[in-house]
């Protein structure tokens, strides 16, 4: 039985708590959060789960085997660090941290414990983001040209961190699950509209190895809501649609094959195969927070490798204060280091 | 009555001269092409048009008022060139030219001849990109913050050409012909997926005053095929949907508004509009080369403004310059200079 | 203050309490069912709320004013005409009762009684259906032609009661909301494809004066869901697409136009109107059962009119039987008679 | 080398006559048509056609072996009479004829001459009319349960034939094509809209053994366009929308199973597969008016079995009669007799 720990009963914190109270193996064993009000709620839910305002007598009680931390950004790296070093796994919201050294912190911390580290980038535990790796993973989209995702509509502004921070590190963390290899530079483009806020529509490019290119366009402007992404591939290609209840992922059986006899010539020496099949796969419905979750406890008692891990996590942290030097520098890409 | 020739007889210019021969005030006088073959085709159309092999010798011809180019690009300035010189008004496919200093010569000889200088960017000739145009004149969207395309589809690749000089070459017209002010600098990323052939993935960023931004997106390796812009403003939205039949241009009432008893609290100082009517007002079907080639006519004959004349088409020739160098700087952005 | 009792707490009667539990000048004084586990339920909710296996004591209660029966169909006329009887006003679950004799009696013990009478017919207090009504009385469509109505998906088949019952039961009480006067016959083809489980098919055609026809396609076993209203007018069509998160009611200014001139030509004397403006108006937002909870109470405490009373409730009972002896007449329609 | 007749040269004429033009094996030979502006039309494309006014001497000519008839409806049955007579194979415009009774009379000239007649029923040539049907006939549906089709639009009225003449006529052959067995019986409900002009709105149900039931729902008043139909079978279900320029056919592998084990229980027997893989696939996309062209000279040379042959249009022209009958009936369904 995994005991488990959630600091942060706010807004997020309360969906972790649910999904760790219910999943197999684990126990909800305590709740930290500074508010009175906060822990309350949490106490009407889950009577018999210790509640606490004090963060680190929970995670001196050896009775902890887990924390989950669901606080403020800026406070993710000092309380996952402080858990770590107190012989506590893991499992820490999206972003790791507000910068890449913090993050780096938390992951040799987690390192050097040797306990499980676990980012919640939860779109990679949908089913249909599984379906589409799945596809990938097979082989049978070929070889990948191009990851093209939109994510717009009229959003909620943030007060401090920009649209990138805010719906580019969704993209990122699928991108980083889906496609082969990382991210060699990343150029950015933005605008901001209103005086004092943030950057409101960005338009960032991955560039890869073997001429692959993924691009995200984030927006908090647009009158429409869109949710797709193309991928592209030798063989065949996917449409993802997450705002389509039924047709959310399409594969197309559609590509050019590459016509030697005509290299040379003054024809473009390609064929195009416009009109195969279109198919739509079926995929597992569970709610993504309840897969995370069960994941993460096997994890700890299976050893099973964190699929959103801290490198991973760490990654999306340094493409993103990447993108926001490019803009600085109108675009102009900026290469992106691995330890 | 003006007489027009028509150079050019392949693929584009039978289109030209079938409007042409249908203008009010027009006459479908003469046609040329190098090909015997292409001259029989428009012989058995228009028995009653001059048909020759000889350039020269027809723009000699005093009876000529008019000279349509629709040759190949490499083509397009010579002739065009020599036709203002010979006191011809010109209309020219699309782009004017290959390079910014041959579209150069073109605009310097029109202005020189004192003659019309019309280039063939059709999309600014349908109805619906007029309606478009028109609510951004009205000052209805408001203030514009920025401009999303997307054109993408399984396309033919060219041999010579990029998929920019294909495709984005369309987006830029009609981002020339919607935005206020001209662009002041392009950032490109792009990619080639196929040996020895152009780039078949790009994307363009314009950047403009008061922190207006346009970007398009263009590819000829997607499974599907879309045609889409966004237009988002201070008061209202647009979005453009050309392969719709019916609901090609939908008007959102939506935006944000700034709350300014906000500013300074630790609240976004924003009010959103989220629910505002949706509008899908009607426009003009008529086809766009016919309003162009009637244009044409009474740029001619009346003195009307040509409304994508010589200067707009070499700005998109040298946005297209500056963004191929932009791909080669990695997406850093090139500034664009005016004469 | 007005007090109310509910009585069923199984499936839908839940949702009436939640409502009436926060809807001003109401308070929900009691709760009613055999089963005490749903009362269990109740009073973790509502710790105040009298609770209650005995429906006769209950309504004894001077202290009551109203009471909501959510209890299976057969015991809707029943329980609602003792209460009725008793002196409360009722609001009971749709249908109004299992045949037209027995909601007869309801509609006739509520007339005796002077009380309130309301059919819980959610979909007539959803804010589009309202807004479409709205724009039928503004006569902004002109004459009315045809009701269209589309309600099918790959649905749960009921043990007692066919498609129609289920489902059609809707389209009745929108169409009765709608529609001007009353429909004089009904006919109805309908098909059964599992041994002993009802109609799952089936097609109402409900014929009215001055030429309007209303149609409904109601289907359990479509592979797909749709939930779409064809309203044709004289002047101006609507389509309502409950599916649609955004566009749920379009306005079509489309339509013909009598050309006297040509009558009695051989030429078909209409002039068509295709290409109007098409507009998607908003509309209100609130949960259907709260605006029909301040309903009730208001009709209650300000003598405003039943939205959906008895008169319409007993309609569509009426609609219903004699539509399953259509089916028995193959389609033959039966008129249908109001008192 | 079978010499094509083609007389009528209106309307649908010249579009066959440009299709066995161009068919290997066939010759267009000769040109009828009562009006000379029509024929001179026909000249200047097919100069090496023999064009005339005189039917009569047309099929006196044993150089004609077949006679393609697109005359107005009320000679489509004298016409092909004559022809078949004359010995010539006779391909007809839809509908076969105005009434069963002269309908009948075609088919048994037919029959007497054992020459060739075909139905110019155009959408059943359609690749993708045929691979639904192949996937009806492949028995992928399983049993069929349900065919629902919808052809409705802001479209033109017809001085002498309603709606059901004018549209139904279309799904009345794809329905034949598709579906097991014959109809039984037909019931028909409609309205009309404006004075002196034919019904404008109609509801077609056909009962067919086992359950299964087809309707038709057709309309010159819709504001919007659509051509839908659904296909539900007890092991897949089908959706076409003729109007998708992509998707135009999906095959949902969705349905219900009986529970055996449920039956008699209180619970519904019934298990429901409600998430199988959608499909769409592909098809031949050949002009389908070509495939006709082509498909009618193999009947002459080869003798392949007509595809729309006398019988399927009599019968066609029998469920028109019918539901013309049923509608004065007020939809009581009018049974359908086979020879």
């Amino acid at each position: 039985m995994v005991n488990i720990a959630v600091t942060g009963y706010g807004y997020w914190g309360p969906n972790l708590a649910r999904n760790f109270a219910q999943t197999p193996g684990a126990r909800l064993a305590a709740i930290c959060d500074l508010s009175e009000a906060n822990l309350a709620k949490a106490k009407s839910l889950y009577p018999n789960t210790a509640l606490t305002t004090d963060f680190d007598a929970m995670i001196a009680d050896p009775g902890i085997d887990a924390v989950v931390i669901a606080t403020p950004v800026s406070t993710h790296a000092p309380l996952a660090v402080k858990a770590l070093e107190a012989g506590k796994h893991v499992l820490v919201e999206k972003p790791l941290a507000e910068s890449s050294a913090e993050a780096k912190r938390v992951v040799d911390a987690a390192k050097a414990a040797g306990k499980v580290l676990l980012v919640d980038h939860t779109f990679v535990y949908m089913g249909a983001v599984q379906k589409v790796r799945d596809l990938i993973e097979s082989g049978e989209l070929g070889d990948l040209y191009f990851f093209d995702s939109v994510r717009v509509n009229l959003g909620l502004f943030q007060h401090d961190v920009s649209v990138i921070w805010d719906l580019a590190v969704h993209d990122l963390s699928i991108a980083g699950y889906w496609l082969p290899g990382v991210p060699k530079a990343v150029s950015c483009t933005a605008a901001a509209h209103v005086d004092g806020l943030p950057h409101d529509v960005a338009y960032l490019t991955l560039i890869y190895d073997n001429n692959l290119i993924a691009h995200i366009h984030v927006n908090w402007l647009s009158p429409i809501k869109l949710r797709t992404m193309l991928v592209g591939g030798s063989n065949k290609m996917v449409v993802f649609d997450d705002l389509d209840p039924v047709e959310k992922i399409k594969v197309y059986d559609r590509g050019i094959v590459k016509k030697e006899d005509l290299v040379g010539t003054n024809q473009v020496p390609l064929a195009y195969r416009r009109t195969g099949d279109i198919w739509m796969p079926q995929f597992d419905m569970t709610e993504a927070l309840k897969v995370e979750a069960q994941h993460f406890v096997r994890c700890i008692t299976e050893g099973e490798k964190p699929r959103t891990d801290g490198e991973a996590a760490l990654r999306i942290v340094r493409i993103l204060e990447a993108a926001e030097q490019s803009m600085k520098l109108n675009g102009q890409a900026v290469e992106l280091k691995e330890d």
